[in-house]
């Protein structure tokens, strides 16, 4: 695909174990992206011969990372701004780029960017992750832009942002103003109960999904069984196994219900059970329709799933740097 | 030592990754006792030459251990009767010994052994676990005996039984009736968490038990914080320790405190804030005093811990079974 001096922005989504890379046009239209596995904790090795970068150098890795997503880019359009975000602003990253404190205005975060020299001609400018100071803290790395991108995308002021995951996060927006965010560890909880635990030993996972047994699990943290917690209730899966009332086919999804259930059951505890009217999410697309299921148990039901925050957010944050003229 | 003709009965806790075995002489007294590693994971290998067990039985591995525990006890004392508790009753054990319904007396236990022939002159009588049916099935096996146990030592009828460990067991008995019992599977999930998410990452475990830290972890369920639930809590030993408030040598203890802190805020949640009066706990000793220590910050203060409560109990489910002259 031929570049052209068209290109108004390259942007990165970098993470622990990927880095996607979009091109945009001067407009904001992304004409070129590309994913490669060269997240922050998987940098490409030297090349012989043909390396010109300086490998004692500890940018080395980020530098051959940054050439292999966009070096040709930058050689067709010479000084296009660069920006990232994502964990390759963490202190395992290229360059810390410093949490911000929440509550703050969306728009700041695109005028705190950090900057780290590329020895490709411009540097790039890193995203902040945001802290949320209080007696438990909260951090959120990447998921800012992407609450960045949501509103630009829907035009609101007062949103409720889920981004399920790995870390699920629960972004609470008022004003175009972060106010408070939450975690879940949800989908790292699943992982290590189903890999890692007695209940993935009864498991037979076919990668077939089982929504009957997704509903029965998420229903439980509404019942009076759910009083019990998730400690307790998790151990069901097992149980119901032994009296064959759930087949090893359908306990990796009744677990995985569960464990939703009791994240939006506590969402809910948290906001004394009432939600904002407005509510995104954003993320895996399976995902995102199982987490809506989840609410509609739950009694909400207005729930829209967002796409493309990411790339969107980044040309929002980029804007409000003035990155782009 | 000499063994001798005041053998009353020999007994095993038979568990998945170990074998305890008890010689008691005829008054009910342990005297002698050994551990050996042949859990029902993990049997004896066959012994060139001198093994005389039929290697191609499925019981070979089971009559090893079996010989190993306790083949000198039964040489010296013929006959001796024999009766194990624990996974050796499973499915993946010697013989299953079906599970038993919840709500029964404590003495129909030993009234309903399960038998398979040793080879060695004398049957094994294997113990059942207890299942108690409803939406969410729960299981026992091992606790029942040591819950026999406890019964008999303390002489009472109305107690509420914790048994914490890898999962922690919490046994109501009314009038010398097991009437429910929960589990929350803490202790596993600890390790899984710290061995096999990135709350481990950030940690320093040096042994050095961290009070404080337990303490400050055990209390975060009571505040309005504790009402994110345990999915949300656990990343606090993350975030507190990215902001300096929390030691990577204090995180362990933190996520244990935090995890048994839910355990207990559940177990009043499930009794309505009340617990039945008397209450006491079994199992490894510092693990006791912490979950101690946690109940008296609930507010429960009144909390015995029992010992030796599995060699106990066996003795007096073989008295039940009439094993016993």
């Amino acid at each position: 695909m031929q570049t052209s001096s068209s290109t108004g922005l390259i942007a990165l989504d970098w993470g622990t174990s990927s880095l996607r890379a979009y091109r945009f046009d001067k407009q904001g239209k992304v004409v070129d992206k590309r994913a490669l596995p060269w997240g922050i904790m998987n940098l490409p090795p030297a090349e012989n011969g043909a390396d010109t970068i300086n490998a004692d150098s500890p940018d080395a890795g980020f530098r051959r990372a940054l050439q292999a997503a966009c070096g040709d880019w930058l050689r067709e359009a010479p000084g296009t701004p660069l920006i990232a975000a994502g964990m390759v602003g963490s202190k395992q990253g290229w360059r810390e780029a410093p949490y911000l404190d929440v509550p703050l205005a969306v728009s700041n975060i695109g005028k705190s960017l950090t900057t780290v020299d590329t020895g490709l001609g411009t540097p790039l400018h890193i995203v902040s992750g945001l802290l949320e100071r209080s007696v438990l803290p909260n951090v959120i790395r990447g998921e800012e832009t992407q609450v960045a991108g949501i509103l630009d995308q829907l035009k609101v002021e007062d949103i409720l942002i889920g981004l399920p995951g790995t870390h699920s996060k629960w972004v609470h927006v008022t004003g175009r103003r972060i106010t408070h965010f939450d975690t879940f560890m949800t989908g790292e909880m699943y992982a290590a109960l189903s890999n890692h635990t007695i209940l993935g030993r009864t498991m037979q996972r076919d990668g077939v999904p089982d929504d009957d047994a997704f509903l029965r699990g998420a229903g439980v943290a509404k019942t009076s069984d759910g009083r019990a917690g998730m400690l307790s209730n998790i151990f069901s899966s097992r149980t119901l196994g032994l009296t064959g009332e759930l087949s090893p086919r359908a306990q990796s999804d009744y677990l995985s219900g569960l464990l939703i259930g009791h994240e939006i059951a506590a969402l809910l505890a948290l906001a004394d059970g009432r939600l904002q009217a407005r509510i995104a999410l954003i993320g895996d697309d399976m995902l995102c329709q199982r987490y809506r299921q989840v609410l509609a148990l739950y009694g909400v039901t207005q729930v829209e799933i967002a796409e493309a925050a990411t790339e969107h957010g980044l040309w929002k944050l980029a804007e409000h740097a003035g990155l782009i003229a």
